[in-house]
């Protein structure tokens, strides 16, 4: 009876709905790890909050803690904690203390260790509610436990636990939800063994941030000013941050196991990312498309590589670990506690866009958010000096949604007062007073329209009142957890025997950790001390490439990456010195993977390139659709076409596939690409042909003994490879002797063999079909790296 | 004698050549218009300064100064002037006391109006070089006469003034050069039948301001620096800039004529523009080297329209050229005395890079500069203010060419600390001391590297020095004067009726001339006053889409503007439903007039379409080859495919051009469209096919009467139009209505008719093919304008 007698004191203070409103059901909540850390701190507050905001909800509620602990010294441990519950300060002091005390009737301890103490709790619960004559709306039972307890709890709920029909069931999971992509399938796997998805919770506290949560909804409601400047041409970067002052210290058991990127990058961070980068949904508060729209962004983020992370370790880590973990005097740990990570999305909305990443304990302040930072677009054509004071255009634009703590030690909002008045939900949040003398991202408090919580309200509340309304987009579904560790594993992988920069924390840091963004990777912009302490590390570029001769012919040889810098270089003049003579530029490139750097170096680095004149010829294809991963045109169009403007009708890839089969000679795909270079070729000569040679002195696709293309008339061949795939196309040997040009790119130790054998030999096409290149009246050079030259 | 005798003093001085040295030559200069304005300001003391810098050279000189004032007076005029003759600081009053009195002696007056006092004053210089013994080295003419004057000053030199061979002749000519393309190229062709282009040089005084000079030596000497930022990727935005504070009061009958863009941006601030993204030569002192990359440069410019510039005249301009060319009150100029004009390059290095030119009279202060501004690449990790000062690498970073005035007031070059110590020639430039209260754009002075030239030289000194050093790239070639002016002629001939905004003049200006960037156009960034006050005019925004049904389909009309953008929308929301669902989307696109404005619309404002996934067909196609103007896939290629990222596979343009010859039935290239369509397009059902409608009812290329495509089983079809090109390769009626869904446009007036026609009658697709556009299980939607449904 002790419920109703709750539920009819709650009525008799008035303000509350009548008996019939609040027969819409019964919610038993149940905390598992009632007496731990998260709890105390967080969860038991939360769901008081819940209580009050709810009371006249029409719900009715019951509160299980429950713990490992007897019932007895359980009890005592958790009404300890029940009592110190907060009144908030928006609160009548009178109703907060009554509702309190409803709030500890309500409440009750239960063991829960055994098969049968879930049992018993089952059996309380329906008892309880038979009792009081109260339908079951729903169960939420809350996990504050250990990961590795998880699978035993999930167990037992599933098999005793469960509501009867038509009630819903929510379990509520902490982090961490394993430690990469793997582990978290696992782990994912076991979950749903007993559960559904849409029975499961997973809690990212940062999506319960006022600010963060407020992302989604400052997008829908200001859809008005945002629509056109919230795209790649308007936005400069984005700034997702969060600086601890905090070292590591006591708790290194579990961050020696995590580090930096796992504990905070791979999901709070992710997390406020894809609320930026994710396509607006039609409807924000239909959870469904949200976490769609989330997915599809997911998908757009480009794949990181070891140098999109720069990486740290506060100096007194290695010891504090030593120490707390007993490990020898020599142990290295390479577990970063700062990563500063440049990620891109391939989406054309923010293709280009720089999201930069950040996060480290022992920084010099604590701070957290979220900066949008806007293209200055506008020319102020009176000076600043000469202007009134107000909100020039020309002064930096941005949008900040600030965590908390720093500066300002509050959640907000922040809009530059030069970008656009934001609409605002004004019974969450209201105008702030501005300390004018502060000053937030190097402006001054008053350039900025700033907004603040009406009550400020910690994550775990915001969160538990979520799942009481099944809002699932404030949690990490199983899709959104593991796309996100597959985006984050990869580059977990890379660097796991990445040196880390030591850092001397806090304010001495000064620039230490400082980085930059150099061609879409980031480095530290202070060079390592260390480095320069280790002037036996020969650095490629200590090299100039040299010139000398191989098979009578120039010879340009390096290490490889400065080689092919030189490389791209010469095709760049060739390309110009070819246009400007003739207008167009005949570039004939070969498959294979030697190119591809090549290729990669085109397209980042030679902007004066003259695509608009240049067009590309394959020298030789293997027989797979052109759209196969293993055709050379694929590769030379993901590593160089799509990244430069070479008009359509100058690209020629070789017809292989025609009338949907792979060259078969009646389909003459042969004589159709000859065809198509007389017609565009003058004399059939090529501008620039580029070679590779193999470890068996192929070259093209003309291999040793072939019977076609080493002589005769026909330009343009079909051979045999003795690898898979067998079947290709190639330019035959005197079609290449036609060119004004032909330049031999060998890379790597696996082709010293090979380079060594044809620096002794003469011409002898038929058993090392490269040694037959030799251009009738144009100009033959080898580019040979070190590796291949010197072995 | 007389000039014997001056050598002779010369040499007795010392320090100075002997007599062998001196006989490399001799040079006559002749100075038309000596008495003007621009002789007594600039020109005898430039030739001064020359003496002064050359009189050691080897040469000698004679200066004649030339008008049609009559011999006496013009003598005594003219000697007014060069008794006023400056001394400069740096050189010791003493030497310059004598060479100033020896100038004077090797200077006389002619009077030059008729054919033969030409005459007479070749046969002086011939007769004084032989008295004297002199070689003759060369003659320069400088012409400081009105341009009306040119052609008659030119027929007599070239007649009567031409030295002999083996020495050179140099005119120098001083704007205007022309007021368009047209006048410039008259004006060229006359000079042409007088002067080899190898004797012009074509004054820019902007050439010569030792800032801008500076530009290209800056960029050599800096290339290890440089090379890896000057580009697009590093490259924020670049300012170019004039401002005065002077009107044009007094000079309204040259400027009525002339304005801004003319006066000061199709010259100066072009040339400048010029320096900044031409290429570099190898070798920038080799004047053809970079007079070929200039002009290169200009071939990349992006064409300018009406919209890439903002215009304004100052308030009191009205009545100054009401009162100074005796106008009536009523009368409107049209002449821009402010300009903001914003210009990109297409060169693969400036892609995307916004070029801002602006100049104006009566504006705040005088100043001009150039300023490239570099992107952010940091982020500093410490918070700024708890950093050491310092040179932080998250500060702005900027390199300026100040080419005068403004607060500096005095030409230099600023580069940022945080980018790099310059390498400057410590001959001309040399670092100068900081006033460190100074702030220039927003930074104090101290965080700039600042070099100053050691001799402040103004630009006709320049000039005429590199007139005398042959240094043919100081000064503008007849190619490079008409590129120039092809580039600013469109601009000019847009906006000759363009309103302009008033502004008050002086720092009271204030916001009203601020302007920014929109979507690769510029706009000024306060609404005109003016604007707010007509309520009559009717904005396109203030209609909404109407919805309805025309031929009982769905009907979306507006005013075509907002047509096309709702159109695009529901296109791109076909695409991503399309795309999740199917994983592809198949799109086949209307060739025309009408498709270009929504094309345009789809690359610039659709980040989100799904263009990885989709693929592009073609409703129907011209039988011209790709690359022709006329065909549709070529139209279609520039306005969409080069800015948008479809794979090259996913595009798929009518093979109406095989075989080297254009849609002969042989080639089977309808039945080739046929099978790709097949293989790709699940049941050949396209996600969305895109019509329009011709006056006659035709759609696709499927005209009234025509005999194949309105019915039966071929799918692609031969056709007939009854414009050129007459032949036609099309999709047929039945294959287009079996597409998903079939969005048909249409747009304009001219479409009144038709679209009347067609709402009254039925399904008669022999006289009306678009009536037959019913898709059997797919949806038709109409989006037609107003003016084509309302006339």
């Amino acid at each position: 009876k002790m419920l109703k007698r709750v539920l009819y004191t709650v009525l008799f203070m008035g303000a509350l709905p009548s008996l019939a409103e609040v027969s819409q059901g019964h919610i038993s909540v149940v905390l598992l790890g009632a007496t731990g850390d998260l709890a105390k701190k967080y969860l038991w507050q939360g769901l008081f909050q819940l209580y009050m905001d709810q009371v006249s909800s029409g719900h009715s509620f019951t509160f299980h803690g429950a713990a490992l602990t007897a019932l007895e010294p359980g009890q005592r441990l958790m009404f300890d904690v029940l009592k110190k519950l907060a009144c908030p300060p928006d609160e009548s002091p009178n109703r907060c203390a009554v509702l309190k005390d409803q709030f500890l009737k309500l409440s009750q301890y239960h063991q829960l260790k055994t098969a049968e103490n879930y049992t018993v709790l089952n059996r309380e619960i329906e008892t309880l509610l038979r009792q009081e004559g109260l339908k079951e709306a729903g169960r939420i039972f809350y996990f504050s436990v250990p990961p590795f307890a998880y699978t035993e709890i999930a167990r037992h709920i599933n098999s005793s636990c469960r509501p009867p029909p038509g009630a819903w069931l929510r379990v509520v999971l902490e982090k961490p939800f394993g430690h990469d992509l793997e582990s978290a399938q696992q782990l994912a796997a076991e979950l749903t063994s007993f559960f559904r998805e849409e029975e499961m919770y997973r809690v990212d506290h940062y999506l319960g941030k006022q600010a963060v949560a407020h992302i989604l909804p400052f997008r829908d409601q200001n859809r008005q000013f945002l629509d056109p400047i919230w795209n790649r041409h308007h936005v400069e970067r984005v700034e997702i941050v969060l600086k601890e002052t905090v070292d590591a210290k006591g708790r290194t058991s579990f961050y020696e196991q995590y580090g930096v990127i796992r504990d905070v990058l791979q999901n709070h961070l992710t997390e406020a990312l894809m609320f930026l980068t994710m396509e607006l949904p039609a409807n924000v508060s239909r959870a469904e498309e949200v976490l769609q729209c989330k997915l599809q962004a997911f998908q757009s983020l480009r794949g990181l590589e070891k140098n999109s992370a720069v990486l740290g370790q506060y100096q007194a880590y290695a010891s504090q670990v030593q120490e707390e973990l007993q490990k020898a005097q020599d142990y290295i740990s390479t577990t970063p506690t700062f990563a500063g990570v440049l990620i891109h999305s391939d989406n054309l909305r923010w293709e280009g866009v720089p999201f930069l990443l950040t996060s480290g304990k022992a920084l010099d302040e604590r701070v957290g958010y979220v900066r949008v930072l806007f293209k200055n677009q506008a020319y102020c054509t009176q000076s600043e000096t000469l202007r009134d004071a107000g909100h020039s255009q020309c002064k930096v634009k941005q949008i900040v949604f600030y965590i908390g703590h720093g500066a300002l030690n509050t959640p907000a909002v922040l809009v530059s007062r030069n970008l656009f008045r934001p609409v605002m939900p004004e019974d969450s949040w209201r105008e702030a007073a501005g300390q004018s003398d502060l000053h937030i991202f190097g402006q001054p408090l008053s350039d900025y329209y700033v907004y603040s919580p009406v009550k400020e309200r910690d994550a775990y509340s915001v969160l538990i009142s979520n799942i009481y309304h099944g809002r699932k987009d404030f949690f990490i579904t199983t899709e959104n957890l593991l796309a996100s560790w597959g985006f984050w594993t990869p580059l977990l992988d890379s660097i796991s025997h990445q040196p880390l920069r030591l850092y001397p924390g806090g304010v001495e840091n000064q620039y230490l950790l400082d980085f930059e963004m150099v061609s879409g990777e980031v480095a530290f912009t202070l060079a390592e001390p260390v480095e320069l302490l280790n002037p036996n590390r020969l650095m490629p570029s200590d090299y100039r490439a040299i010139q000398s001769k191989f098979r009578q012919s120039p010879l340009v040889s390096a290490w490889s990456e400065d080689l092919i810098s030189q490389l791209a270089s010469d095709i760049e003049k060739t390309a110009s010195r070819t246009v400007a003579h003739s207008g167009q530029f005949h570039l004939a490139l070969s498959g294979g993977s030697s190119p591809v750097v090549l290729f990669r170096r085109l397209a980042r680095h030679h902007y004066a390139f003259p695509w608009k004149h240049t067009h590309i010829w394959l020298v030789d294809e293997r027989c797979v659709p052109l759209t196969d991963t293993e055709s050379n045109f694929f590769s030379l169009h993901s590593h160089l076409l799509q990244s430069v403007r070479v008009p359509y009708f100058n690209i020629h890839p070789m017809p292989v596939h025609l009338n949907q089969r792979l060259c078969v000679e009646e389909d003459r795909g042969t004589e159709l690409y000859a065809k198509e270079i007389m017609a565009l070729v003058a004399n059939a000569s090529f501008d620039l042909v580029l070679l590779g040679v193999g470890t068996d002195g192929h070259t093209a696709s003309l291999f040793p003994q072939s019977e076609n293309g080493l002589e005769g008339a026909q330009t343009v061949v079909l051979t045999e490879s003795p690898v898979k795939p067998h079947q290709r196309m190639s330019l035959s040997l005197p079609l290449i002797n036609k060119a004004r040009q032909v330049f031999v790119l060998v890379l790597g130790k696996g082709k010293h063999d090979i380079t060594t054998l044809l620096s002794r030999v003469g011409r002898e096409p038929r058993k090392w079909p490269v040694s037959g290149v030799s251009p009738s009246s144009g100009q033959l050079v080898w580019y040979v790296d070190y590796e291949a030259l010197l072995g």
